[in-house]
């Protein structure tokens, strides 16, 4: 064992999944040692704070204030990145990746912003950027995607890909509660940032998303082309009305392609209890994967956390590894980003099936009036519930389930509708139904 | 385009998924070309018969009946093993092992008999066999532990592995039908041979189980080491009683490891309603994977077909190809096999929750007597369900679910019951229960 090979380590941002590689990397570096023919050495761990006790222990002269010059030091090999944001982690990576050194990175929202300039740095400098912990914490979705499933034109993906979001909808529907109360609870617990936007607003699926997409389909996909809606302020009645019609409420990201262009999108979507998706609940995620050959494929696990995010960032480092001892990149994602131009969807002509709910005065022919609106963009009705006006309140809510049509024509409709006598709460509450044909 | 590196591969078996193969390399190798950064090019496929139409168009000239001309040929790199079974595949595999050219195959049996050969032949010429395609179609699970969760010690592993039983049983219970009947309509509908042995006695999967336990725990799994019970005469009260308590019973090989050893079995096994296992059905495949970092992950997809198991077998020659290009293997799983001793646990020591039915005369005391035998062998009973007689039955279905217990003893107690008078029907169905703990 003592002549096997050893690949230095430098971990940059002692945070929760820093720690957790660190700590991983002491557990299971023997075994991996064993799996690998190589040693992954850990060369230093740098952090503005190298002070606070992360639960792990650390060989103090193995901590640094310095990323850059760690970074730069002759015996590291692998850099991985776990500050976050677009700040110092993009200058670093940029840093490494221009000495030829391959970075593994969580980094999902720089992947996202600044990803094809980050992937034609690698290329021009021969070198690689892993990023399996970028998506869905622990679960291999980016090699199953980019490895596994290389045989197939992947012609659809459904990911719940935000933990704090599910967590959310998965007690507001168990224990029918109101969003803000159901926020506050796990911000008090830690499922949540103090500042939820990133979360409960989709930006963070939408970072997610885009990331699947452009590996699904070889391509660069900006985030400008992500529709995003998240579930802040989401009603519980919803989530009770949606489970009524036997449906659950998922925040969705949506990914499609076929020969007329690529569609990215997140939102709250109904998906049949029946369905897997459905069965996701808590902060766990799952990625549906269909491609042409395989047809469906499903990936499940812990989507956030250190230990979850640590097992994917040491695979990955495992493979740049691997990679290094062979001479160099195996998989050349960078050339795809650069090559391959792809046409993005109209938002507007995306056809889905819809749940839409009104608030009408209780009065006669209003419901009659918004259904003729429906027909008139044509958008058949598959379903029509109302419900008894709540005590004391002076409208009832509508609820259409919708047959397919076009997000422009569902867009006009609800705008008619919402200018309607006799209609109240607008614009109304409007969600996607997926039905993974 | 032009100077794209190419690499030679051959196709030894036109079978279903050979055929599959061919045409996923007609429809997607540009595709597949534009990813890899290179061009898997097919230098012929070899078959006794070449004469049948397998549905896809070949260049006559690429047929052959000599599998190992076609093996020796200078220019194939890469060699496709679809033939199955364990006379000539063995042969050709060796044959290509020892000229250290790569083969792929969905060869499970073979891996199961012959795998530390194998691996052997590989690691001694320093080349690789690949195996995606031998567990679960076209799920990428063979990628997923080797690499994916490398940084995990395996807990454990769940999997639903045969999508003949899983088809029956999922029939049996939602259309309340006899095991006879389901089998007999699985074979005419072809998703069960003729000899459905292999399948329905649990074979098949305690084949794959051997492959992903040497695979989870680096070591050889001799099949002699895996304990096997099937579906077969599966009585579809027992499914149905089994409903009623909230369970589904699913073929499950069951695969653990600690510091004590491993234990790998196939068994029917009743999960909760709830369980993502549960949910699985028809022919569709799950693995259930725990590790020791990530925690739960999940695997899902259709588990046999000649599409999915191409959508592997095509993944695996572009990694083969890939490492190839890269001057070599880049996983040496081989060393992994030979290195590690590992214990496998007593059978008689595993402990499970068990479903225990009897038929019972129904005089008063055989259950309070029954109970008594169970309790003196430290098993306890989570609970008791006592079914009316059928019209005209002499004997009532008396059901126990029992809390853990050591198999040892379990046997013990069932052997007595057995023998006890007011017992009938000898031996009891015992199936064990899994709680995913």
């Amino acid at each position: 064992m003592s002549k096997m090979k050893e690949i230095g380590v430098a971990v940059l941002g002692f945070g929760t999944v820093g720690a957790g590689v660190v700590e991983t990397l002491q557990k299971n570096g023997a075994l991996l040692g064993e799996r690998l023919g190589l040693r992954l050495a850990l060369r230093g761990v740098a952090d503005l704070d190298v002070k606070t006790d992360r639960g792990v222990a650390v060989d103090p002269a193995l901590l640094t204030t310095d990323g850059a010059a760690l970074i730069a030091r002759p015996d590291v090999d692998v850099v991985v990145e776990l500050i976050g944001g677009t700040g110092a982690a993009k200058a670093f990576i940029l840093q490494a990746l221009k000495l030829g050194k391959p970075v593994v990175t969580a980094n999902k929202k720089l992947l996202a912003e600044h990803g094809e300039e980050i992937h034609r740095v690698a290329e021009e400098h021969k070198t690689e950027i892993l990023f399996e912990a970028s998506v869905g914490g622990g679960i291999p979705i980016i090699k199953a995607l980019r490895e596994g499933l290389c045989a197939n034109r992947i012609q659809s993906l459904y990911g719940i890909l935000n933990g704090t979001c599910n967590y959310i909808l998965t007690r507001m529907e168990e224990e029918k509660l109101p969003f803000d109360e159901v926020l506050k609870a796990a911000q008090a617990a830690g499922y949540a940032e103090a500042e939820p936007s990133l979360d409960v607003d989709g930006h963070d699926t939408a970072h997610k998303a885009a990331v699947l997409a452009s590996l699904a389909y070889g391509c660069n996909v900006p985030l400008n082309k992500v529709s995003v809606a998240g579930i802040r302020g989401m009603a519980a009645a919803d989530i009770a009305y949606a489970a009524e019609m036997g449906y659950r409420i998922k925040l969705l990201a949506i990914i499609q392609g076929g020969a007329d262009g690529v569609e990215v999108g997140v939102q709250p979507t109904l998906v049949k209890h029946s369905h897997q998706l459905a069965a996701v609940s808590g902060v766990f995620n799952a990625v549906l994967v269909k491609g042409d050959v395989v047809g469906t494929t499903l990936y499940y696990g812990r989507g956030a956390g250190r230990a979850a995010a640590a097992s994917a960032v040491v695979a990955d480092l495992a493979d740049a590894a691997l990679n290094l001892r062979a001479g160099g990149r195996r998989r050349d994602l960078s050339a795809v980003h650069a090559k391959t131009p792809v046409a993005f969807r109209d938002p507007g002509e995306i056809v889905a099936r819809h749940y839409l709910r009104f608030s009408m005065k209780d009065q006669p022919g209003t419901l009659a009036r918004a259904a003729t609106v429906l027909g008139a963009h044509r958008i058949g009705i598959d379903s029509v519930m109302q419900k008894e006006a709540a005590k004391g309140a002076a409208y009832v809510p509508v609820i259409f389930v919708t047959g397919p049509a076009q997000e422009r024509e569902m867009a006009a409709a609800l705008a008619e509708i919402a200018a309607m006598d006799g209609v109240v709460d607008r614009p109304a509450v409007a969600y996607r139904i997926e039905d993974f044909e």
